[in-house]
């Protein structure tokens, strides 16, 4: 019953051996581009170039550092809801992250950024942006199979996912010349289907044994509201951080704004709409909100007019909490696994929203918006190499995530067993409770769960 | 006495109708304006601009996101301060700032951005910031009223208060021509009149009923100290969002970031010794160390000098702290109504701060700045027309607010009854108390207040 | 026993008296540099300066924003950990920052601002950003203290603090030219050493008295994560602030991102090996995973390469770590002071960091990466100077420290007894407890500690 959960040895070794390894191939493989290199100021001088603004730094920094909140705490606190999963949820978040913006450094610079002079890499801040995207695929699967995976388990969805990612974009960008700006395919698609299909290879049958700890508290749903605000927020700069200079950030950016305000109200409708008393669900705001900045990603640049933004964000709403009230009627009947996960709602309902918004609103932007629009593509070719690129990112993330999945079904991870899931006393030291404060103000009473007295001082 | 607090049909019918409303509007009148459109790459050639560096878009939109945060994470979180209306307070902060947006870059752009060529309105990153300020003003209004209107009296709030905003904003600056970069007329005064108005028209003589609510916790004063900070550290870049490129905006920053630091230290000053034994409030520390930027936003591009804004800051820190004691003095002799919202203190404060601070820091300005402002305008004549705008700002929310408050009085809300003031549990579903995490334990004693089983699993 | 730590009087003393004689110097001092000034126009058109965006503002003012955040939000929730001193820690962290930003701007203006035509200080964005980091410094000795002292105290070890961090900077800078630019030397070693040495001279041996509130409650420790993570994502910013404009600020983004992103992944490392279970510990998830940044301070303009960037990240995330567990062991040893302190962790952390990773790596990146950099410096006398300036920041730490200790011994500062240390009921009006909340549902049990009923309605 009670698996081997201690992952004293493996966590430390993949760790380890992982970023020694990320050393070595940076030694070998990346150096800094002729942008963020002393070469600049020869660079400078050869093309002309009149003012350090010119740096690419000055255009993408912001945008970069909003992103990066996104990553680390717009995805790290969505995913502290549960009420005993917090520290999982923030930390492991913060691991796989930090790990796999190296590992996507590397894969997308070997598809993407090679120098073939010199064979190596050349990196400035776009690289930087990329990595934070590629990233946020991994951790859109990683909700997937929140609280029900080991850390050394998430290394090895982040490695695979990454390396599937880089594949996967090279094919959809380079090679069909599909657009998206904001990767609702090549992350939000992928990222889905991916988690969803890892999930679901790892099926646990018992899983109700741990299903006192399978929802919020109170102060854990505003913890995540904070999730909620700062990916809703910061959407518009995810959307144009590498769109083209001038115009295209620009209207990428107010094309974003749009859609997410749209799907805000449509989300609070649909939440009040769906319950007996029409009272609103945490859960459906801190995640269908967020509908609009991702069915708004494939299209943010384009010239799709205003109101088309607001169309966008309007349906995404719409459909995405519809995916939310779906996903609990099939595990109410089904009554395991699905039900246990709320970012798997996200999951879900990204790719809900973006497959159905891409598919109606799509047909939205053909009919209304590319009248005006100065394309200089045939609209309908371009349309169905969109359709090509969306039927690849979703191969991957099923056939990926099936490959992947039984990988992790090794014994040889430290997975929780069915009674543990959802609980972060399985991998971190958990201070007492806030429900014994009133013991613990009286010394002699203090007994944290049988941990020897050194091991509770290590924490002060 | 317990009234029909049931929002499921008025809630969705209010945002699907004002959405498609807006998808109207803005299919009729908003276009993108000639930066954010394909157009740009015309316009620089004709305008001979050198580098897209140029387009406003760089220029503002680090700020504009500061001001999103303000808004959707400030004043969200900072009204997070409750025991038990923690969702409301961001949640309901959420639906009217996303609404508002909207609804403000349409009234906003019939009085400021119409094309009269082709009768449109043409949108860029400015008319962003102006739609993030406007719902600014709405807000604070919603701060008078926290925790007793339903969000459907929310919406029409937000509504009229746009709309209000917009007519008012068009008559201070483009008829008198008064400056006011950070709004600390437009938005503040006018918001904080508006709101107080509304609150006091919807006076509730048995809210004691509910007293067991109105006061914080530990960790929901914490949860508040988000919004306070992210409000007091963005405050440079609200004040400066919409000044003049170049010196205007650096000014702006550099006068509002002292006169910020200078309120935090009357503010503890002030708290500390209104106290018996010397003891800090939160309530002042979350709210009057802000004083300083509202008093600030008014005068913040011009020529203050450091040590004027220092000045400015002191006086607003002391005004607003004992704003708060005054009205808690108050609010215990008539025992009822105003003493039960914080918020209600910022409102007050936002106004005395600028009310006041306005008057001694106005005549401070005069006196010792504007000697080395390089001035092309008479300064009695423009303190004059300030003065009239100040006035204007006042008349609108207050007339406003009467009539706002006399529709909200109608009794087709969904309005919470005295006794259930202060509580999510109203409109939203409300997860298991942490109290009962212990009998949680153990899922048999699982009783969470009667909801059908399938309800809970809903939010699992 | 109980020491009197009525504040009424000594804390609004100090604060007025501080904040009127800051007015009284700025007016005397400070002044608008030419590009925060209305004279910016003269100055563009005399310097023939073809656009506005070569105001050094729009160059500075996004980091300057998040350099903003790391002060205020990143050290104030860091220091939210305590399950009873959460106020207190963002609280003190608030007053001290805002009053520390002002004395810095005078301080370091007299030493490197100093117009000498006029005798006055000439400010813009980039003092203020200094200002910044000279008060990162004191925060990191107010860590050392953390629940020990009051807030006057603190108040004098913020004006002492910055006082000698403007010499020892202006020594290590301008005399021994030195390079910092992510204050390495001259904010963390310094910082850790001036707090460690407070400590050390305020020593309590009855500091068990107040065992029972020396630990972190679950959702305290995720409030710290947000310090954490907002500290994480911006030192990229923290370190490129005030580097070169062009590729000197992308490099030293690009540097900072990778030490930061491999110190993650070993610090997790080192926490699971540690524990016998190979459980994590918060508290090195907090704090050891910055050690990639500040290591970086020193050399992140450098040409020290991606890889070495990494290898950096990685030795300091190793160090820091066993850092804290040193500290742990020590403090079980000897079973006192030291061990009540997490914070103080994060200083001697710091230092460890610094001193022993500028050491192995200083060596890494004389080894393997000047080869490849366009230096025009002999490396082996900077590299004496940089020696020499670590010594000089060491030497200021330890003796300036011993001095403000002596001086923070006197009997008059207001500072907790032994028993009442890490208690945020000394200092604020806390509210009533959440274990109290069922009955606070049931007014007429509603039994506050005995504060007087207008107190507790004053909250309201």
């Amino acid at each position: 019953m009670a698996k081997n959960t201690n992952i004293r040895i493996s966590l430390p070794a993949v760790c380890f051996v992982w970023q020694i390894a990320m050393i070595i191939l940076f030694g070998v493989f990346i150096r800094y581009n002729e942008e963020s290199d002393t070469r600049w100021i020869e660079h400078r001088r050869r093309k002309n170039i009149s003012t350090n603004l010119e740096n690419d730094f000055y255009y993408r920094y912001p945008s970069f550092q909003d992103v990066h909140v996104m990553i680390f705490v717009g995805f790290g606190f969505l995913m502290t809801f549960l009420k005993r999963y917090s520290f999982g949820g923030v930390g492991f978040n913060f691991l796989i992250a930090a790990f796999g913006i190296q590992w996507a450094l590397l894969m997308q610079g070997w598809f993407h950024y090679l120098d073939e002079n010199d064979g190596k890499i050349k990196i400035g801040v776009e690289n930087l942006i990329n990595a934070d995207f590629c990233v946020a695929g991994c951790l859109i699967a990683y909700g997937a199979c929140l609280g029900k995976v080991s850390p050394v388990q998430l290394m090895v969805l982040t490695l695979f996912g990454v390396t599937l990612f880089a594949v996967e974009e090279y094919i959809i960008l380079e090679l069909l010349h599909a657009k998206d700006p904001g990767g609702s395919m090549v992350i939000h698609t992928f990222g889905a289907y991916y988690g969803l299909t890892i999930s679901w290879v790892l099926y646990r049958p018992m899983l109700s044994q741990s299903r006192h700890l399978q929802g919020s508290v109170y102060h854990s749903d505003v913890f995540a509201m904070i999730g909620t605000l700062f990916l809703w927020m910061y959407w518009p700069s995810f959307n144009s951080a590498i769109a083209d200079h001038g115009d295209g950030q620009h209207r990428a950016v107010i094309n974003t704004y749009l859609a997410l305000a749209a799907s805000v109200l449509t989300t609070f409708a649909i939440s009040s709409i769906s319950q007996k008393h029409g009272k609103l669900d945490m859960v459906h705001i801190q995640n269908a909100t967020l509908a609009g900045g991702v069915a708004m990603g494939t299209a943010s640049e384009f010239m799709i007019t205003p109101y088309g933004s607001l169309i966008v964000g309007f349906c995404s709403g719409i459909i995405s909490t519809f995916g939310y009230l779906f996903l609990t009627v099939i595990s109410m009947l089904i009554a395991h696994s699905l039900k246990t996960c709320n970012i798997c709602g996200i999951v879900l309902c990204d790719k809900t929203a973006h497959f159905r918004v891409a598919f109606y609103c799509g047909q939205l932007i053909n009919t209304f918006d590319f009248k005006e629009a100065v394309a200089n593509r045939t609209v309908n070719i371009q349309g169905g190499y969109q359709a090509a690129g969306l039927f690849v990112a979703i191969a991957f993330g099923l056939v990926g995530g099936a490959l992947v999945g039984g990988i992790l079904k090794l014994p040889i991870w430290g997975d929780p067993a069915d009674a543990n899931c959802f609980d972060d006393e399985v991998y971190w030291e958990v201070p007492e409770d806030e429900d014994e404060n009133i013991l613990s103000r009286h010394p002699n009473m203090n007994h944290t769960r049988g941990m020897p007295d050194a091991y509770q001082r290590s924490h002060v």
